[in-house]
């Protein structure tokens, strides 16, 4: 049996019961390693906070390893237990459908062990999740490549009066290019995009339309590690968050639509004034 | 301080570490019981499994009980701790939002301990998340109510290729209107409406409105007793999900938009041959 467990957003206490049973149970436990494990305490020795409360030795698997040696992992999985943990939820904004569909191809039973993920964790703001439309995530803009397909979608979204989460991009292990091409694999150090650069860029893109579909005067929310002791949510202008310091990754931004009485009461809380 | 604690979907087991602590210290529990506690073990005489796993007193906390003594359940949260129990997530798909405002309003502090939801637990069925438009309610047809504004909602998600989660009514303790009349407070028993009932709402609006937004050949997706260890993941043309027993709420369905290779390959794991 393979099992996909759900770890939740803030530290290694917020697995679930039928979660942590499920580790109990595997020979193998794996965890991902694509988003930020920052808060869930795993350092490069591999030494980690969650080992201490699950009781079992964990593999730091990072998409490569998952992407290239997935057989390595699923081995004998049809007759031992594995357990493969991920932050979040495992169909959340990061989603292993690859594995599932591998591990079921070659007739091993899956299990999955869900948690919060941030896609229902934001709901803390106060706007209602199913007034939100299409989710856009939001890449960083380099000096050659500023693609903007977020832009049409948040502009829909508006137009129908939704609310738009906006996933801001997060790199980890990306290959150093420049490295690369004199023979080395070297990684860049991981980089996760602030609310202030996702701002920016909104900014910058909204002004290349001629648009006024948002302005620094729209107002928005961001949250900044959502689930752990420290989470921030805090709701302004464009203009006013573009300066605000939410701290450590990672980062989201909420875009509003229309927005009802009690939502706006609910932001209210978390406004600056 | 008042905990809000999601419990997430399938059994007394799906809280987190995070959740149980808090629990533990609190010196009341209530936990809300507008949708479905079925898995949850609460009966009528209040004895639950919940409570054995938890180890306190669980006051069940009907809408009713929330909206109109909320000042009992939020008395003295400000120097004790109050836990309020909510199954799912505590901002998913019922929410609490008026609860967290009163609170604050009382200068009580509010934490929230997310968990699972429909509204991201869904992402089982291999559809992405991030590929979902606005979420609609179907409610209950009566013979002199029949609403139709989720109709418009799916249309515009399926004409922007987006999929459409269905959530479907729940009546927990309605009045009994006829015997309300004779001055007499009876309640109806609860009702959950089946994936069956609503496909048949559904192809009764499309062909009311002369349309094939879908029709009974588009290919769709039932899911019942999500997270549950019993729970089912059915995909199907709607007239096949018509005829097929789902069992036991509660039930919600997806109507996909366009979709990709790879979430084609995971509705391929769940379709009727």
């Amino acid at each position: 049996m393979l099992y996909i467990v759900g770890l939740g957003l803030g530290n290694e206490r917020d697995i679930t019961l039928n979660g942590l049973d499920a580790v109990h149970k595997c020979h193998r436990v794996y965890i991902e390693a694509y988003t930020s494990l920052l808060s869930f305490g795993i350092s490069s020795d591999g030494l980690s906070k969650l080992e201490k409360v699950y009781g079992k030795a964990i593999t730091v698997a990072d998409r490569e390893m998952v992407e290239e040696k997935a057989d390595g992992i699923l081995a004998d999985a049809s007759e031992l237990d594995v357990a493969f943990l991920v932050v979040g939820d495992p169909f959340g904004a990061t989603t292993h459908t690859d594995l599932v569909v591998r591990a079921k191809k070659m007739g091993i039973e899956v299990k999955v062990i869900h948690n919060a993920s941030v896609m229902n964790a934001i709901g803390i703001c106060g706007l209602q999740l199913y007034r939100y439309g299409e989710t856009v995530s939001i890449p960083f803009f380099t000096d050659t490549w500023r693609p903007d397909s977020f832009y049409e979608k948040i502009k829909r979204n508006i137009d129908m009066g939704l609310h738009t989460l906006c996933l801001l991009d997060i790199q980890v292990k990306e290959p150093d290019l420049e490295l690369l091409c004199r023979g080395k694999k070297c990684y860049l150090p991981p980089r996760y995009m602030t609310i202030n650069t996702a701002i920016r860029q909104l900014l910058e893109i909204v002004q290349n339309h001629g648009d006024s579909v948002y302005t620094p005067e729209s107002k928005c929310v961001g949250a900044a590690r959502l689930g752990s002791d420290d989470q921030m949510v805090i709701a302004g202008s464009m203009k006013q968050l573009l300066e605000f310091d939410f701290g450590e990754p990672l980062h989201c931004l909420i875009i509003p639509g229309k927005t009802h009485h009690i939502e706006d009461e609910m932001l209210d809380f978390y406004s600056l004034r």
